[in-house]
């Protein structure tokens, strides 16, 4: 039962060109990689506060090391098979930066926290009590963030009622749970699209979490740590003063939704790390058609764009891009008519030929893939598997 | 390097109750499965036409091998590392219904055709003097189908000429390649929404399909198939009198894109059979959390769809889906204010339990999973592997 997926050659090796990569392959640009992790974690530095760079946007463990190596206390991530995944790969701190409430998951938990420092997030009293009997069972201690919705409204609680009555119920599993502080995370933030929204709502999330951690304080328990934000909001998280660690994830690799936030001058920017390799497959009198679809690009934020001048993406099925000339699609303006000029073709990419594309979101684009094709300039410099797609459950 | 991506654990057992696989995951319906596959191979077979069930919708050999066991010619599939997937899976007629144009994947593909009996398509004479080469190479034998497109747009020859200028090619690269026929699948045919519109599309098609066989038969070519037809459209491929062969791939699995046809009276309906079964993580005033998103189900066609009465989608993130009850977007009249009712929460979901949820679209869905969970009734009856998500190169 299990051969069916347990077999994976990479579609590069060290040494290769990068023209000669097997497509459609994720491949990742070294020299912008390292200038986005340099940047952000020398930014966080500077101010005193820790990153824990987020493992759900690429599940590559290499790269989490790599993080690891510049100065991230550790990674972050929302899945317990992630959590797995990182840990055999040698990462030693681990957030599972969500709510786990399956019993068999929590057991999963438990026996990982006997390997590495270990914590996770909570948001219901029943999650508390089952975390603890994992725990107990599996003679395992296991640190807990209690989840804040500190605007999302996705997961989290609202009240600060509800962060007492978790903070009690923690402190009643002692010393199976200890509580590590708050995770106070404010995804629907990240995308806002300019400055003063982005900064406004995290001045809102970090006002939250300063109620919360201060009224836990009074109350005699323990907040080491305040912990969220990500690579559309670092800078604020960064310079709240409450935020003790960061949480990005994106900032390493990059994608086309992120670059269409305004930039903050205050912020360090990050480059575009990582791309989808295609090859032509299909040359036709105006368009072209590449060699990877929806398994190898994420659309949920818009279509990828195409590294190829004068050319750009129409349109994305299971297999395959189609891509034509920027010309194909201008209007024609009224009386114009059959005199409008043809669509530009000198630049007519040939079969064979390889396109790179960015993607319009990171983080369900590397899940498509398993390997990470490494490259500095035009040579493959190393490739990375990616945890598998369990690593979901 | 590759054990990064090696490991994989199955997400039930046989026998498990369904309320007890681990999620995400990928369920089949077997009962739903079956009927799809019953009904429509029955349906082309009592007019004479050959089933060739498309592999890409679920890059799962097992299904696969069900598909053949009831009279399915072989298979069709778009990569080569499906075709070679399929073939070490027992598949003996495969069909690429694609172009391929690298040297090193032409190159599997001749290694392929001394194990199976093996058909590849191609639009540019380029394609088909590497092919020959490979072939010559490997000592091996491939059948080729000349694309049309026949309405796509996409890849495929628009023209008579084109046609023969591939038959020309193909003819002098005997008896290294073998000319099977014509290609004229109608992609964007099957989700208009229609009966109308599709079965005009396809009458279109067929009169495109039609006038390039009698040419190559009347310069002497040889064209004993024409094959195409898809979920959406099969019945009016059957129905032409010029396809010879259909390719459907989603009828087995269904999803919501499809669904959302007109139905036609006088095709078989399929039934809803794949599903991602998720489980509640958080659950908050007006709404809860599903553990799964954007990595357990594609979102390209439209949201997912719930089967919980009372409640639907709101969203999908990476991660997370949030669900609220039905009446949550209700618009509240002007004047009404706070006195609107709140939303209806008696069925209110619970931590860990499960729901499933149809997706909008099954081909993307299902290579986001390692497994598919085939179930009958409440009952977990196997647990099959899909292939890597290497089988995209």
């Amino acid at each position: 039962m299990s051969s069916g997926n347990s077999a994976s050659a990479p579609p590069a090796a060290p040494g290769d060109p990068l023209g000669r990569v097997d497509t459609p392959a994720l491949v990742l640009d070294l020299d912008a990689f390292e200038a986005n992790v340099a940047a952000l974690h020398a930014h966080a530095a500077a101010r005193g506060v820790r990153v824990r760079a987020h493992g759900k946007a690429h599940r590559c463990p290499e790269i989490s090391r790599r993080q690891v190596a510049a100065g991230a206390v550790g990674v972050c991530c929302q899945k317990v098979g992630e959590a797995e995944g990182f840990a055999e790969a040698g990462i030693a701190d681990i957030l599972v930066s969500n709510e786990i409430v399956d019993p068999a998951k929590l057991e999963r938990l438990a026996r990982l926290a006997r390997r590495v420092r270990l914590a996770v997030c909570v948001d219901h009293p029943g999650a508390v009590a089952a975390l603890a009997r994992a725990c107990r069972q599996a003679q395992a201690r296991i640190d807990v963030l209690i989840e804040l919705d500190v605007g999302q409204g996705r997961c989290g609680v609202a009240t600060i009622d509800e962060v007492m009555a978790l903070a009690r119920a923690v402190a009643a599993a002692a010393p199976a749970l200890r509580l590590r502080g708050l995770q106070a995370y404010h995804g629907s933030a990240q995308h806002l699209r300019t400055v003063q929204a982005r900064s406004q709502a995290i001045a809102g999330a970090a006002r939250r979490a300063a109620l919360a951690r201060d009224t836990l304080r009074s109350a005699g328990f323990g907040c080491d740590e305040v912990s969220g934000g990500g690579t559309g909001t670092f800078a604020y998280e960064v310079a709240s003063g409450v935020y003790t660690e960061i949480q990005p994830g994106s900032y390493a690799l990059m994608d086309l939704d992120y670059r269409a936030n305004e930039p903050d001058a205050a912020a360090p920017a990050m480059r575009q790390a990582i791309g989808v390799m295609m090859s032509v497959m299909s040359v036709r009198a105006a368009h072209a058609v590449l060699d990877g679809g929806l398994k190898a690009v994420s659309v949920d934020s818009g279509l990828p764009a195409l590294r190829l001048p004068g050319w750009r993406v129409r349109g994305v099925s299971d297999e395959h891009t189609v891509i034509e000339p920027l010309e194909a699609g201008r209007t024609v303006p009224a009386g114009e008519g059959s005199s409008a000029p043809a669509p530009l073709l000198s630049h007519l990419p040939v079969p064979g030929q390889r396109c790179v594309l960015d993607p319009g979101h990171c983080d369900p684009t590397v899940n498509l893939h398993d390997w990470v094709v490494a490259y500095r300039g035009d040579r493959v410099e190393a490739v990375w598997p990616v945890l598998p797609r369990d690593a979901s459950r």
